[in-house]
């Protein structure tokens, strides 16, 4: 059994892989991150995801409102009903976020002598971030092993990516074969109290329950 | 001219750092992080560096309560009086903190249009952190350049470690050649009014200004 970092967005990608490192029988620690999105209710669905598995849950609060992002703040909108997604970086990329996450866990997993980070990004619907793709995750492995305590003592810390190559519906698929609480997670990237349907990651959703012949039990406006 | 984000501590490494990108004609956006560190009064010097150049400072909150180090927190004690500064890892190490402030300030440079990061990392007197060494800037600008939007659209961002390879008695003679204002620099690790004079920080800081010839202005215990 390994000590994982599972970082739980409160989406369902994070929870379906939250629940493969669980079925894998890791130890997990599952890690939020309160960074001035919109979309704080995603905070909730990832304490009711941590709280159906009965793991440890930590939120570290950052700020970032200094980061340019349709994602952080209240001004702004998201885009909608968007075309192409997937061929230009959207105004919803978050600059440096996921490596600014797993750095965070990096040092997490030292602190508390964790051998692995969990992450759910996905390469394929992956709405056009750049630190969604695998050389990122390789090359960031690397200066992992270079830049801490446990890679100079040979203990590198490993970037688990389980579902970077499946589709959403294969995403889907596999959470409802793992028994994940899909029905607790939040994906809608705008702040309002049902999900609105229109955004990237509504859309990237609901093609994929489609996609993969099931209902999501989640309610839209 | 370039636009560039400064990290400055408060130290006076970075001190020497902001002195050197001013020198060179850079706009500089002087970075600090309050993370919980023993020794708050860093972040009043970083303030005081910032006001001398008349720069835009930024100060980013984060909680890391829950790492492992002697530096944070109320409890524990910083090693004192500590022979072979160099040959190991001391407590003071702070689990991945150069990647995550790093990684921070590439979200900030991409959010603000900057091209380069500054750090007054040093590897000769690091006191043996492995996050102050050539090979992790090397392979981290490699994760930079394949995780970002700026790195995607071919505008890489650049990491500038003008003191890695000095020692501190190089680093106070630039210091003073560039009239950097040292006087105003904090670097002891304990929290208390005056420097300690014992710490690894302390010892290194003043075994530099004797080295190099010049007077420390900062009053010890």
């Amino acid at each position: 059994m390994s000590r994982a970092i599972v970082l739980l967005s409160g989406g369902l990608d994070s929870a379906v892989t939250l629940a493969h490192s669980v079925h894998e029988g890791n130890e997990n620690i599952a890690l939020s991150f309160s960074y001035g999105q919109r979309h704080t209710r995603e905070l909730d669905s990832a304490r009711a995801v941590a709280g159906h598995y009965g793991v440890k849950h930590i939120t570290i609060n950052i700020d970032l409102s200094e980061f340019r992002s349709s994602l952080i703040g209240r001004s702004g909108e998201v885009e909608k009903d968007r075309e192409n997604i997937g061929r230009n970086i959207p105004d919803t990329y978050v600059p440096a976020r996921n490596m600014i996450m797993l750095s965070i866990a990096v040092g997490l997993c030292e602190s508390m002598d964790a051998e692995a980070i969990y992450i759910g990004a996905n390469a394929v619907d992956y709405s056009g971030y750049p630190d969604c793709r695998r050389e990122f995750f390789d090359s960031l492995t690397d200066t992992i092993r270079k830049g801490t305590k446990a890679g100079a003592e040979g203990r590198p810390i490993r970037i688990g990516t389980p579902i970077l190559d499946m589709s959403k519906a294969e995403i889907i698929k596999l959470g409802k074969r793992l028994n994940a609480p899909l029905h607790l997670t939040w994906s809608c990237y705008g702040g309002g109290e049902r999900a609105c349907g229109h955004c990237d990651s509504c859309m990237l959703r609901l093609k994929g329950f489609k996609d993969a012949g099931y209902e999501d039990e989640v309610t839209y406006e």
